[in-house]
């Protein structure tokens, strides 16, 4: 007889993992049926079209395990092939540059999905580990933008204050992809109960993380604090706008981490996650049917958790990737 | 009762005017179907991408009289809707700079047609404004990767050397999309019979320009010489394989001239035009009709008239922009 896990559509809302067949073969194991996987975040426009052009040739080199995911009927058709769509996604809106006209261009690629700024300040608002004077002008032409072309906000990394403005100015649903609550662990990429409530109520989007640095208790987690900490959201807020997004990162080592941990990848160090280890039993992605497991075991019924796992994530991924009512498509 | 010209798909191969709501007025003044219109010439990637926004901003704004071309069941669409479909071209592969990956990005944000080399050296080959040590190896890469992600590759300005073998190349039909027989008038932008028969007779496609300085009466030729050299090449090819490719400048002025006769736009100059004044009968974009006139006026068949003014067109965008048969999707 088929899991739950086996049926379900399983929907990662973040993943920043080496990308190589080793990991597709690991979303396969996984059962993994779609994934915002990252192919920005310091690289400037011309940068991050040959990343996104690289991401899509070892698309097409390893056709037998992913397929790209331009719309949820490609989530859907990937379920049935038994194969991981790949949702294109960017954790900083820095390679949009100064030109509205990147974000249909990147539309065009495939982007679905992108956070506005990463830990600091652009052109756009401020992320969450400087003093953050909010949503600028430009980013409320941005958010708009990505309103009109159908590109998700994420707001993960992003400041309180620009968050706070963004939710405000999106005529879509906006996300958080992958944070954790500060009210099991206080920490600044963590969001505060207000701030979940504040999204959630304007119909926004939860992911819920587990990377171990921002966990109650930090690499000694299991799957089961995992659990314990997506049940927490779902206490403030509902079962219906919340997801997962693990944040793995398998496959990177140091010198990958450190670029991230700098501003502008090589700028002032921002903070240090230490050991890197995800909690126990879901280590890696193909560890996911644990995580199916561990929320039965916490005695969840199967409707929530076929929401958690994926089926939220689809809702909500037609709600903003569908076309704007208004003007003619080009 | 409606005309030959009213009911017939028409397609121009290339249009480079300047692009504002006048000349979409004037297209469908003119009853056209549909035309490759040029948003590349001496630009960089990130500048032709801003172009490409540029344009499809316009669409957008002039919904009620264009819409974008990304198939042909598009430009089918907008007959049937009294617009017309707006084709992205380049003239010159510059855009692509050394990054094979730009060639999808290019294809997702819409382009289809794109000519190799303008009038100068570039990364591929050579164009016809001096001498060509024909098709790099890198051209050999870009054309296969033309052909993989569906955009025609034209040569009207590009050199015989390369011209001859990216038709040996290319494994989809390749384009002289605006050229004239250097059989009625001698000039580095004419082709030789020899030329005009090699392409054909390997499966690709001519389209018959007007632009004054290449046509035999120069600046005093009517829309009877523009028919006269059609018929030449037909009487040469056969009519299946032939279509017109106007080269439409207008809304241009000196300063956009002085741009694409200098290398590069800045650097030394290669030819000049003198007055650029168009046949009699065709001077601008909504004259249109005039040519199907002087097509009947000519004696020519019904059947041999709808191939020519767009059906031909038509055929071969749909051999060319077809997904490739191998691989799968990205």
């Amino acid at each position: 007889m088929d899991t739950l896990h086996e049926t379900a559509i399983v929907i990662d809302g973040l993943i920043i993992s080496k990308w190589d067949r080793t990991v597709f073969e690991d979303m396969r194991r996984g059962g993994l049926t779609a994934a915002n996987c990252t192919v920005s975040v310091w690289e400037d426009f011309p940068a991050t079209v040959r990343n996104i052009a690289a991401m899509k040739a070892l698309i097409r080199a390893n056709g037998d395990l992913v397929t790209l995911a331009r719309g949820t009927a490609d989530i859907e058709q990937a379920k049935r092939d038994g194969k991981t769509a790949i949702i294109l996604g960017f954790q900083n809106a820095h390679a949009f540059e100064d030109q509205l006209g990147y974000i249909e261009a990147f539309h065009d690629m495939g982007v679905r999905v992108v956070q506005l700024c990463y830990n600091t300040q652009n052109l756009i608002g401020t992320g969450c580990y400087e003093r953050d004077g909010g949503l600028s002008g430009y980013g409320h032409e941005v958010i708009a933008e990505m309103n009109r072309v159908g590109i998700m906000v994420d707001l993960s990394h992003v400041g309180a204050k620009t968050s706070e403005e963004a939710i405000l100015a999106s005529k879509k649903p906006v996300t958080y992809s992958h944070c954790l609550p500060a009210g099991l662990k206080e920490h600044p990429r963590n969001k505060s109960d207000e701030q979940l409530r504040f999204i959630a109520e304007r119909g926004g989007f939860i992911g819920v993380t587990m990377f171990p640095p921002f966990l109650r208790r930090g690499i000694d987690s299991t799957v089961d604090d995992y659990v314990e900490a997506i049940g927490y959201v779902i206490n403030l807020v509902g079962e219906d706008c919340v997801g997962i997004g693990t944040d793995h990162t398998q496959g990177h080592g140091k010198e990958f981490f450190e670029w991230l941990t700098h501003d502008k990848g090589v700028n002032r160090r921002l903070t240090s996650f230490g050991t890197v280890q995800n909690p126990e039993g879901i280590r890696t992605i193909g560890e996911l049917p644990n995580l199916t497991a561990a929320m039965e075991r916490a005695g969840w019924k199967a409707e929530r958790i076929g929401k958690v796992i994926g089926r939220n994530w689809l809702r909500v991924f037609g709600e903003v990737w569908a076309p704007a009512k208004t003007g003619a498509a080009a």
